[in-house]
């Protein structure tokens, strides 16, 4: 069940009346505990399980955690467990409730616009494991996803901007109306309702794509539009010390993966100049010189998607005209990476 | 897929060469990895990954130990894992396939005569966490189940007692006349071809069942039978060091339910009695007098398939004629378990 409202706590009080649940548990971190819990009156008499915040939380032993907090406080088969938070919440609080006692039902209340948009909808948990992303987990839709704008109008910029990243990434898996749409509007000025609906307009993309192939067998690998570069220069960028938003890498990627889809599928120039331009002047440009190219391509071959140690992309031969599993040489990569730098005044 | 045979090496050949998977791992125990293993052809090239033996290993450890063992031999989504084991190996195994990389295909071939009729068929993969049995785990079926009759030749009496008690229960769970049959069998005299065709009955009973139920809303709930008091009484032998297999805690707990089912359903006495004859004469009796009633009461309340502290039981009116979900009063338990033990001649 998706539910599009700003009106959270209703919506949550009417879906935790519609079964009856022995308990709940709410699941949310630091942050999310203190701030966004305490809005929710339905959550009142729930037990909190808070974990740490931010991606180096996402592992085995804050899932231990979580396991144990469940156990705490008396869940059962019949119990809910109310993921409130981000992206790292609801992947492994998803995965938590997934798994307890071999899957008790929970919800997502998505707070950043990164879990709105994306990680809070298509059934995949999951935490890190032996330093690779989301190493472990299973797909397991959630029983109901509450999605609203009322939690963004106090995150950080840099995190609005790093979901807007995969809103624009859903807009040209969808039309080439809806990527125009998209890069056209000022996204930082949007009043709660407005945003409500764009990022509405944004999952049922996601949505109807998830629910063709919810085990990424095909079509779903759509979804992974600008990760192939996106996901490499992330890796690189962590591990040279300087982490950046997951969003911002989105940008990098899919202007990236562009330039390889008018080299080999014709993607029309006009719409990859006006992406650029619009990743440049929000997102500015990636800490990357020829250099780094050997290291980006290993990271691009050892990519979960990938088959073989070749590199894998979802292309578009224009918005709306997706071609999954193109296998990219080593050398069209390169000569990508070059055109990217170029395009971005680097 | 679900194959009965003693050809186990040509049917793994056949199913592993009808996909094409990037690599095979094999999840066996230190006593299936040197027994079993070596006589399957098929698994020459695979990586093997020992566990080791019983259930003490069934936890969060051994868990980790395989998912890195799938690291290490370089498994991808396209990989196929193979466990050769009892009961903790394809549960365990099962589960880390089921997680790694959020799912890998995964295919059981069990050794026990418990895995072969229970374990490796109907899709319960987990490990014991926080001391609770199963506790954290998810329903997935195996892509290939290969149950044969091959590797129980070796197999210690005790631990054929143990499956066949499960055979029984889904005998009482089909029919009169099944149920029957196989308490009449001399189960310790069959021939190779003769037991695996009993599994096979077996096996579909519980198949059926499961596939219109796979994760235990309602009627899977049938495959319960005597499990509410076999738990109790295994988990109380366990605490007080003299754990007992199984099946045969099982095998009184169908006792026990029976004369409950008698008491309360009208099943027919003379079925309880020859059930009782049948117990005695190849299981013995507990160790458990009027004074561990309190402890195997609560341990009945505490069981995973209890609500609101209540005990439940399925119950038969007759073979074959299930009522899931059957309340039980603490006073109607202690009065089966005094008229169990005096059935048992205890």
């Amino acid at each position: 069940m998706l539910i599009f409202t700003n009106a959270v706590n209703e919506a949550l009080q009417q879906f935790m009346s519609s079964k009856t649940f022995s308990n709940v548990a709410v699941v949310a971190d630091a942050n999310t505990a203190r701030l966004a819990v305490p809005q929710l009156d339905a959550l009142r008499d729930a037990a909190l399980i808070t974990i740490g915040t931010g991606d180096k939380c996402k592992n085995l032993e804050t899932l231990v955690h979580v396991w144990q907090g469940l156990e705490r406080c008396g869940a059962t088969r019949q119990s809910l467990v109310v993921n409130v938070g981000g992206g790292v919440v609801t992947d492994l609080g998803g995965m938590a409730a997934a798994t307890f006692k071999r899957g008790v039902a929970f919800a997502n209340v998505p707070t950043t616009l990164l879990s709105a948009v994306d990680a809070s909808v298509g059934g995949k948990t999951g935490i890190n494991f032996n330093g690779l992303k989301n190493e472990v987990g299973l797909f397991r839709e959630a029983d109901c996803v509450i999605i609203s704008s009322r939690f963004l109008e106090t995150l950080p910029l840099a995190e609005l901007k790093s979901g807007y990243a995969e809103m624009v990434k859903h807009g040209m898996l969808k039309s080439h109306d809806e990527f125009a749409r998209l890069i056209a509007a000022d996204f930082t000025c949007l009043d709660r309702e407005q945003l409500l609906s764009m990022i509405e307009t944004s999952v049922r993309v996601k949505q109807e794509i998830v629910s063709q192939d919810p085990h990424e067998h095909g079509l779903r690998r759509a979804l992974n539009l600008g990760h192939t570069a996106g996901h490499a220069i992330e890796s690189h960028a962590m591990t040279a010390g300087n982490p950046i938003p997951h969003g911002y890498a989105v940008a990098w990627g899919l202007v990236v993966e562009m330039v390889l889809s008018h080299m080999t599928l014709n993607f029309p120039s006009s719409d990859l100049y006006a992406l650029a331009h619009f990743v440049r002047k929000n997102y500015g440009v990636p800490d990357i010189t020829c250099q780094d190219y050997t290291s980006l391509l290993q990271l691009m071959r050892h990519d979960k998607k990938s088959e073989r140690g070749e590199i894998n992309c979802t292309l578009l031969s224009s918005c709306g005209e997706i071609r999954t599993g193109q296998t990219v040489t080593g050398e069209a990569m390169q000569e990508a990476l070059d055109i990217f730098r170029d395009l971005m005044g680097m």
